[in-house]
């Protein structure tokens, strides 16, 4: 179940430098503004971004033979070369991405191809094997760890692969509750198509408005009703994939031992094995009841003692996060309630959907009371749902008035959550020190499995002379840090570029070894996402 | 939670030539042995089976140079040529491993080496390597698939490596719910040493008295309370793996997505890419109460109508099960109720275990209730339990009487379930009519999943002169069957050798060949379990 907004397929092309709809660009609220340089100091207002058309691109390095063979794929209406498209297709929507995209001058793809078949797909592969390109396969284009960046790697030129017009309810199995859905699909899309016929998928990250079905496979993706019904990993039962030396149809059955399971080698590959081109889901029937309920605890250590309890009871809600003191403060403030400021305590949010409401409900009181919870009723759990794919609205208006704003995320294990959460909060501090900078740091809990959470972090700072470099550095100590204290290099961005330096320590040697020789053996050419995933520019 | 008998860790070494504990052999209920002829037949009493001292098995192709390296890893006393264990680590426990056990010449490995620690595993890898050795991983002996076959591929000889004396409770984190366990640790060790500190596993296969934790990741296990505590891959939550050229510790935190979850690579992988030496398991306390129903269908599709409404709610109960009428009416046989044969239609098994259990039960009821279900009461689900872990006690029984017996399975979506199993039959019933032989076939559904669920079938048979032969014909027709109708050629049993050949058509050319790049990349030399999982001697 999703607010009426997202039921609609959003038709509104993303903004080309920031997030989203341009016709949805949020103001700050006057008390963020009040309260900005109370938390980060003297702010000075950045350079105002660059215009599209004044943007300076590389002339695209494909030649006429090139844009001949993808055109006599995909049709001359589906090979884009314009300035806009390449612009467009030229990196995601992290932080870093944004600050590029206000800069005069950009690197970008050599053209976009818009392939619009399963088939289409593996001929793009083979041109690209053929005639030296790499392949940046793209979907939404929401990816925040540089898996978009247009990187050639070794090879001549590098073409985005545009899956969109790869859209569609393949099939619904009603029986069984399975749904096939095109890869290109975005997020709206699919719930509109499942919805039609009385079922809905549930996966709702904050990147659902523009991210695909596919990217979310590719990125093991996770979603806010991950408590209800799991992560994106956890909702697929099968996938067709094309790599450049054969295709794969995986995921016969639900419960195979028929060996490994070879979907999860797909999942989380982001690319850079073979393309995802369809996708087989759980679904359920549209839920019609949905109730909520905010609880306040006195700190985050027994917010997370309250989620552990429900997630290792299980049968507990659909949706279930804590934000801690900081980052309440800031929602209050959002609200206009700044006169209760850093006074509230941790607040949890929990939403019911589906079947024994009364019950889950009732079981998941019980648990939180334990741990020292105090219901606030259902108020500020609807201000949540109301705003929760806003963030990134906020970020564009954050930018503009100079305030870095990133966010970042990790899991441990219960046990490890509070340290970890140390970790990262220091290396924060302690980063953005070193660089000059104040800096404001939140942290919400919003995934929760029997044995641990994700940590997620959203930081604010002030804009310095070069905050890409300053930022990198930060990020980079960040990552040292998660490392360290036993975190996960990603809970749900995935690896991409920015993180590839770090998942060797991870998975070890050895884990790498495992990834490059499912690479070269899929991949030979080493044409697919340069550098994602594995760190290197070759294979 | 599970019966006295189980808490404690089963000693007595497994019959040499059949199932379980010599002292527990069962004789055929006097009901069975009346109810045999008139299902299949005349039959006639085979050959009694050969005694262990008078087995012949081929001289240890092992040298002294051999023998002196394994020696200096693991100590003169576990490394072993004695005829005894040779022929005890001969396979594995299908009705073909039996029945070739009762033969006076047999294939054996060359020598059994029990490495005590993930370190001395990594140097008998090494050791065998060099040696141009294959090496056979052994955990509690009970593959129905051929995994444990003594196959030396094109090596000049073959070890087992018998992993049992890897046992042990390496750590538990309470706060977090899990627990790491040395992969050697059997079933009833494991609960032992969990229960002992409050918690459980869970994990309860038919094979659950010998089997050990390593081997039920290797082979994707899943155990008779999957409804409740998921399948074995479920609760894996990380895996030590040594491999011939390098380490792996893998599943560093819950709900990761640093790129794919290679942990999955491992469960299903049986050995062939590396020997799991230590598995991180979920854990939940030990429950306190457990309640038990059983349920009449009409048939065995308005059952398999209940259990998919139970499956696709969710929150049901932690052990569900529906048995055709053909198994129905034999459970009843063996109970001594054989005046009710054929006129019960199907049963359903339930036992809640855990929290909640009035509210789980009664939506559970009314669900069942929907789907035409009658209620029977508690006793015939205690009859489940109590004999829960006795089927392959009488399947010795009924071979040394001269009747073929032998299971399989296999999964698919809730929608094909009839037709799969419908294929399924077929193929076992014309096989054998096709040898000449009668047959009785039941059917059970032991595992359920949202999108689908299982079916497990027991065959009976007259045994002929070479039922070795005619049984890989009729098996081998029915995995036909399976592909064919759309089912996974294993939902729990795995490959091993018996399924290779059919693994291609499950998971495609290209799926084989990201199976054959791990394994060139982990074991270049290809020393581990030659012929399993993936078809062929070499890699």
């Amino acid at each position: 179940m999703i607010d009426e907004d997202g039921r609609v397929a959003e038709d509104a092309p993303m903004r080309w430098n920031g997030w989203g709809d341009p016709a949805k660009e949020k103001d700050l609220p006057r008390a963020v503004r009040t309260l900005l340089p109370l938390l980060l100091g003297r702010i000075r207002r950045p350079e105002p971004a660059v215009p599209l058309a004044d943007v300076a691109i590389p002339a695209s390095a494909l030649n006429e033979e090139d844009l001949a063979a993808f055109r006599a794929v995909v049709g001359a209406d589906h090979v884009d070369v314009s300035a806009e498209s390449r612009v467009r297709h030229a990196g995601g929507r992290s932080t870093p991405d944004l600050l590029r995209r206000r800069m005069p001058r950009q690197d970008a793809p050599d053209a976009i191809v818009r392939a619009g078949s399963h088939a289409e797909v593996v001929a793009c592969l083979s041109i690209a094997s053929e005639r030296d390109l790499a392949v940046i396969p793209f979907g939404g284009g929401t990816s925040v760890v540089g898996a978009l960046d247009p990187e050639r790697g070794l090879h001549r030129a590098v073409v985005s692969l545009d899956l969109r017009r790869l859209s569609g309810l393949i099939a619904l199995d009603e029986i069984s509750g399975e749904a096939a859905l095109a890869a290109g699909t975005t997020g709206p899309d699919a719930e509109a198509l499942l919805v039609a016929r009385g079922y809905e998928l549930g996966h709702y990250p904050q990147s659902f408005r523009y991210a695909t079905i596919g990217g979310f496979a590719a990125a093991r993706s996770s979603g806010q009703n991950s408590a209800g019904y799991g992560r994106f990993d956890a909702m697929v039962t099968g996938i067709r994939v094309a790599t450049p030396t054969g295709d794969l149809e995986l995921g016969r059955s639900p419960g195979s031992a028929a060996g490994p399971d070879l979907v999860r080698v797909f999942l989380g590959s982001e690319g850079i094995f073979g393309v995802i081109t369809e996708v087989r889901v759980r679904v359920h029937p549209v839920p019609r009841e949905r109730v909520f309920e905010a609880w306040t605890f006195r700190d985050f250590a027994s917010g997370v003692d309250g989620l552990r309890r429900v997630a290792q009871r299980g049968g507990g809600p659909t949706v279930i996060r804590l934000s801690d003191e900081a980052e309440t403060a800031v929602s209050l403030a959002q609200v206009g309630r700044i006169g209760k400021l850093l006074a509230k305590g941790a607040s949890v949010v929990t939403v019911y959907e589906g079947e024994d409401i009364g019950e889950r409900r009732a079981l998941t009181a019980e648990l939180l009371a334990q741990a020292g919870g105090v219901s606030s009723g259902q108020g500020a759990a609807e201000d949540w749902l109301e705003g929760r794919f806003d963030g990134p609205y906020l970020r564009d208006s954050l930018l503009d008035a100079g305030v870095f704003c990133e966010t970042l995320e990790t899991a441990t294990t219960w046990s490890n959550l509070q340290t970890l959460r140390d970790a990262v909060e220091s290396a924060l501090r302690d980063g953005f020190a070193a660089e000059g900078s104040k800096s404001y740091i939140m942290c919400h809990v919003s995934h929760v499995y029997p044995t641990g959470a994700s940590l997620y972090f959203t930081v604010l700072a002030g804009l310095r002379t070069d905050p890409l470099d300053a930022w990198q550095r930060v990020k980079s100590g960040v990552n040292d840090a998660i490392i360290s204290a036993g975190g996960t290099i990603s809970h749900h961005h995935a690896v991409g570029r920015d993180h590839a330096a770090w998942l060797e320590q991870e998975i070890g040697e050895t884990g790498v070894r495992i990834l490059r020789a499912i690479k070269r053996e899929l991949d030979p050419a080493g044409i697919l996402n340069p550098g994602a995933v594995i760190a290197g520019q070759g294979i």
